[in-house]
């Protein structure tokens, strides 16, 4: 067990009320969670601010797998830096493109990196990145 | 004076630590003033994501004011959309480029609109809008 | 192989020579490559600025897999959800998280709606979601 | 006269209709000015990532005017950074609510820095920064 305390927040009935719609329609079952959330998520975003900072990353590329040598390029660029990719999902959009999910351990800084030589590879029509702060 | 609550929540030692740290670093007095503030920043995001929400934008564009006739331009297109302009400042920045920040009041869907007629104007070399929700 | 055209653009030398600079060190074999991938990016936001455009969508969430029955919650809402869900990774982050990317079907307001679902489960700590439109 | 280069760019015949159809929704006058303006964002965004880089900032705060002694906090942390404050605009939301329009100049961290000390003071609801990337 993971030792817990309590505090106390104070605040206007009308935001609290605001608040108490938001969440419930979020799906929370309690306003401690749904706190704990935005403490953690702005925790999170603080440490991704730092380009040192260790991360997880799903990068997200879509691509026309009838592109030369291309699926081989991405396999080799996942392969060339082992030590950061994780693993990764392939999926059909439609007769020409593929989205591939690829998770990614490492530095925010090294992952951008990769995420850039993945995203500039020609056939790679769109690519985005997801980070995930890790201690 | 409003009518205030108070509430408690409950959350791990390890999470309150890193949160105290991020607070008092951000200049926080108080736990209660800094997660009013993740409340009330959460209840905006999730407001602006309607189109239809009203909301008070600054609209910041950089231009070339060696660009014939932008200022007149600019200037107009403030006037026709005369409802939704509130206020603007006008800085210079080098000797090409001025800074103009332009406070709009309107929904969110009409300030986009007229936040890209000032940001395809030839001239305007770069544009972003920062929106902040009002009820 | 796909109609294809050519058109010029003009712009200033120093611009030019900051663009090349920045697109070799992404990695980019060639401007066009790297225009037209701008091109794609700004096409993609437009459409999902609109809560009824359709996308894949990757949800990553962290959560603590001793969380009682959590993993069973998550694989129900995946499955009650089965035409936008189409797959997902599970990754051992450390002893107590887990980073679980699920790969989503459906219209951008949908999925929101889902992702929703699954961040505020008790348990869950972090979660975020990544847009791709497709037409 | 600034030196101008003409280059081309090759692309879809179908990518060119869509972005032909979104820069004339957007009001551009020329597909030039339209990439020219994309190009910018780009280099503005990859600037604005290094924390040391110089940027002007409109920083906007909405907070209660009724709260006690913040006008004077907010115009002495203003002065105490005179260095960066350039020109603020204050405009009247309602009967509670200002809204603050800050523009800064400094580098990336001093400027989040600054914005950080503005909106944790008690009375500011709300706060974004907007940077703007300058040589």
């Amino acid at each position: 067990m993971k030792p817990v305390e309590r505090i106390g927040v104070s605040l206007d009935k009308k935001l609290l009320l605001m608040f108490d719609e938001l969440i419930s329609k979020q799906g929370y079952q309690s306003r401690s969670e749904a706190i704990r959330d935005l403490i953690r998520q702005q925790l999170s975003s603080e440490r991704l601010a730092n380009p040192k900072a260790k991360a997880v990353a799903a990068v997200c590329v879509v691509y026309d797998h009838h592109a030369t040598n291309l699926m081989e390029k991405l396999t080799g660029l996942q392969h060339s830096h082992i030590l950061q990719t994780i693993s990764s999902i392939h999926i059909h959009l439609s007769e020409h493109d593929c989205l591939e999910v690829v998770v990614m351990r490492g530095r925010v800084r090294e992952i951008n990196k990769v995420a850039e030589n993945l995203i500039s590879l020609k056939g790679v029509k769109l690519g985005r990145v997801n980070f995930v702060a890790v201690e």
